[in-house]
C-alpha cells in the first residue's frame, strides 16, 4: 500500500469547493483512516480566484487548462468536477487515462454516454475510474450495490434520484401551489437552475437510472433504450387527488430484471404513503434495491449539494489511495452482457389518469368505452365541478397493459370534448 | 490478488446455511464479480446431518469440533456462525487469527465484549476481520460508515437494530394487543425466541450500537457504557397515545458524539411519525447517520434471516478474497481513542411519562408540583377513565434535563396514589 497519493483536482465549482475543503479540512482522519497522505498538489480552473476563495494553499499548482494540469502534474489521481457529457470533461478524462492515472467523478452525464468506452480504458490501462458521487450524491450507492450486494442477483433498482423535483413535487404538496409558482421559488432558492429541463425532464434522473441499471444488471451503460419522463405535466390537482387516494407523487429511475430482460425507465408515479420511500421529501434521494439474498434494502440521503457530493468524490479518492478499486461496472469488460430490453409498452400495473373535459352528458360513457374496447377497466373515478365550461375528469385503471392504455388514450384525446392531452401516471405498489 | 480462496464456515445453523447455500448457488457471479473463485473446502457442526440437507458436495470436509477444522483445514478464510459472546465460538476465533487466518463472523455479542483483542490480534498477525453481518443483518452499514463515509466526522449513529422488537411494536401499533400477547404470537411464528429477553430487553440492539458506535467515533469498543433499556413496560396504552399525539414508538440504538464526549444508549423512544424511521417497520431494521460532508444518511433493509444475513458474512469474504479488507474500527488500533463518555442523565430533551394513579382529587396537583420543584415542566397531559378506582395518566414533558426528570420520579412513585412503575418513554425529534 503506497504512504502518499497526489491528487489533482478539475474544476473549483460549488462541488470541487467542497471537493477541495474536504482533502484539506478533513486530511488527519483521511491520512488515519487510509493510512495514506492524500496530498492536493494540482487544481484547475477558469477562474484563478477561487484558489484563494477556497484557502487553497500557494503550495497547490494551479492551471487554467485542465489538459495541461495532465500534463504537467505528476499527480497520480485526477479528478473532474467540471460537468457535461462531452466537451472538456470528456477530453480530460480520456487524457487522465491514456496517461494511465487513476480518475474520479460525479459526471452522470458523461458516464451515461461514454461510460463503455471509459470503462474499456480504465481496463485498459489498469487504472481506476470512481463515480460513487455520480448517482445519489452523498448515498454510498455505487458501494451497497458493487460490493455490499455483491452476493445477489439484483431484480430491481430504483429511486428518488433527483433533489430538484423531490423539493418541486414535496413543496406542490405541502403547499397546494402549481409546478411553475414552485419551479420559480425553486429557481430563486437555488434548488432548480436557470434553465431547469435538464433536472425536471428526467434527463438527470436518467443519466442516473442508466449507470445503476447497467451495475445492477451486468449490462454495457445505454442511455439510448431508457424511456424518460419528466413532472412538468403534473398539476397541484393530481398531487391532491393522489393524496387524497393514499399516494404521493415522486419522479423515479425504475430498473427491473425479470425473464423477459431489462426496463430501464423514468417516470413520475405514484406510490403508496404507507411505503417508505414516499416520506423521502425535499432535496433527499433515495435507492432501493431488491437481491435473491439480502431482499430489500433502502439507501436515502443528500442527493446533491457541495458537501455530500464531496464526501462521496473523497470516499472514491481514498478506497483508491488504499488499492480498493474495482472494474467501473463490477465485472472485467468481457464480462458485462449485453440483456433484452423490454419496452415501457409491456408494463403491467395500476394507471392514473386525469382528462380536461367538456362538461356535457355521455362524455364518461364515451371514454369508458374506448377504455373497454382495449380491454381497460376503471377501477374508481371522480369528476370535480370546478369551471362551467370544462371538468377535470380523474380515473385510476385497474392492473392494465400500457400498450392497450396508450392505445386508449390515442384515441380519447381526439374526442372533441377532451380539451388537453390526457395526463397518465403510472402508480407503482413499491 | 489471488486466483482463488478457501473458505471454513463454523456452524450450519440457519445463517450457516445460507451462507452455505450463498457461497455454492452464486458462485458464479462471485467469481465474475471478484475475479476470484471462492471456495468452501470445510465445515463444522455438532450435526453431520446438515451436510446432506444443504446439499454441500461430500468434496466438502466435515468436522464435528470447529477447533479441529481449525488445525486439520488449508482454509485461508474462517467463517463463524456458531454466536455466544464467549465459549467455543470465542475460542474458534482466536485459534482462527493466531493460525493467521482470515475471520468472518455474524457474532456482535463476541465482538461488543472481545472486539478490541479481536481487533488486536487481526492487527498482529496481519489478517483480516469480517463483521458486516453483525450488524444490521443485510445492510450494508459497516462498509457504509466505514468507506462510504470515510471523509466525515460523524456526530450521530442511531437506528433500529432489532427486527424483533420492531416486529412486536409494529404490531401492537396495528392491532392494539398488549405486549406479551404479541410476544407469544411472535414466538409461535419465530419471530421471537423461546427465551426473547435478549432481544426485548434490548441487550441485543445494545451489542450493535456498540460496535457502531466505536466504529463511527473512532474509539474502544465499550458494552459496559451503554445504559440499556428494553421494550417490556411498553403498554398498548402507550402506543395509541404516540399515534395520537403524532409519534411512533420504536427501540432505538442511539449514538451521539460532542464536545463533551460520546453517548451510547438503548432505548424505546416516541418519534415522529414525519420521519422516515417510524415507517420502517415489522422485521426491517434501519440505521441513521450524520456526518459533518455527508448530512443526513439511511439505511433501511432486513436485519436478520437467513439469505440477508448470509448477503452480509459473503460480501466480507469476497472483499477479503479481493485484498480489500480493513482495520476492525477502521483506523490502526494506536489510533482507536478513548473518549470521554456521557451520561443519558446528562439528555436534555423531551419526555413522555404515563402514570397509573388512583382517580381522586389533587392527584395531578401534586404530581405537577414534584415535577415543577425539579424545573421540569409539563407540555400537555391526558387523564383516560378506564377504571373506577385506578386512570392512567399521560403527560409530555417540555425540554429537560434527564437527571431532573428521573429525581421527580423517584420521589412521584412513592407517592400512595401512584399504583406501578411509572413508564417513561423518551422523545426523540428526529
Amino acid at each position: 500500500m503506497r504512504d502518499i497519493i497526489k491528487v489533482a483536482l478539475a474544476g473549483l465549482g460549488t462541488v470541487g469547493g467542497g471537493v477541495a475543503k474536504a482533502l484539506l479540512k478533513q486530511a488527519d482522519i483521511l491520512s488515519d483512516r487510509t493510512g495514506c497522505k492524500i496530498e492536493l498538489v494540482a487544481v484547475s480552473d477558469l477562474n484563478k480566484n477561487r484558489m484563494s476563495e477556497l484557502e487553497i494553499p500557494n503550495t497547490v499548482s494551479y492551471f487554467s487548462d485542465c489538459l495541461e494540469m495532465v500534463d504537467k502534474s505528476d499527480a497520480d489521481l485526477f479528478i473532474e468536477l467540471m460537468g457535461g457529457a462531452d466537451g472538456i470533461a470528456y477530453k480530460y478524462c480520456q487524457k487522465v487515462l491514456n496517461a494511465k492515472r487513476h480518475f474520479v467523478t460525479a459526471n452522470k452525464a458523461m458516464l451515461a454516454h461514454h461510460g463503455n468506452e471509459i470503462a474499456e480504458l480504465s481496463q485498459k490501462f489498469g487504472v481506476l475510474v470512481g463515480y460513487e458521487a455520480a448517482v445519489a450524491g452523498g448515498i454510498p450507492i455505487i458501494k451497497s450495490v458493487r460490493e455490499g450486494l455483491v452476493s445477489n442477483r439484483i431484480s430491481q433498482v430504483y429511486g428518488i434520484l433527483n433533489g430538484t423535483c423531490n423539493y418541486i413535487l414535496t413543496v406542490m404538496r405541502e403547499t397546494g401551489k402549481a409546478f411553475d409558482e414552485v419551479l420559480a421559488e425553486a429557481q430563486k432558492l437555488g434548488y432548480a437552475e436557470a434553465d431547469p429541463s435538464f433536472d425536471i425532464d428526467g434527463v438527470d434522473t436518467a443519466h442516473k437510472t442508466a449507470l445503476l441499471g447497467a451495475l445492477a444488471f451486468g449490462m454495457p451503460i445505454d442511455f439510448d433504450v431508457l424511456s424518460v419522463e419528466g413532472i412538468r405535466h403534473i398539476s397541484a390537482l393530481d398531487i391532491s387527488f393522489a393524496e387524497e387516494m393514499g399516494y404521493r407523487i415522486k419522479l423515479l429511475g425504475v430498473g427491473r430484471k425479470n425473464d423477459k430482460g431489462v426496463s430501464l425507465n423514468v417516470y413520475p408515479c405514484m406510490i403508496p404513503q404507507t411505503s417508505e420511500i414516499a416520506h423521502v421529501d425535499g432535496v433527499f434521494n433515495a435507492v432501493i434495491t431488491e437481491g435473491d439474498f439480502v431482499g430489500h434494502s433502502m439507501f436515502v440521503g443528500r442527493g446533491a449539494g457541495e458537501t455530500p457530493t464531496a464526501s462521496a468524490v473523497v470516499s472514491d479518492v481514498a478506497d483508491i489511495a488504499m488499492g480498493r478499486g474495482l472494474p467501473l461496472l463490477g465485472l472485467p469488460q468481457s464480462k458485462v452482457k449485453p440483456v433484452s430490453i423490454v419496452d415501457l409498452s409491456e408494463r403491467v400495473g395500476k394507471y392514473y389518469i386525469r382528462f380536461e373535459v367538456m362538461d356535457k352528458p355521455g362524455v364518461v360513457a364515451e371514454i369508458a368505452g374506448i377504455l373497454g374496447a382495449e380491454g381497460v377497466s376503471i377501477a374508481s373515478m371522480i369528476q370535480r365541478g370546478e369551471s362551467k365550461d370544462h371538468v377535470p375528469l380523474m380515473m385510476i385503471l385497474h392492473k392494465s397493459v400500457e400498450a392497450r392504455v396508450q392505445a386508449a388514450l390515442e384515441k380519447i384525446k381526439k374526442l372533441d370534448f377532451v380539451l388537453q392531452e390526457p395526463c397518465m401516471i403510472r402508480i407503482e405498489e413499491v
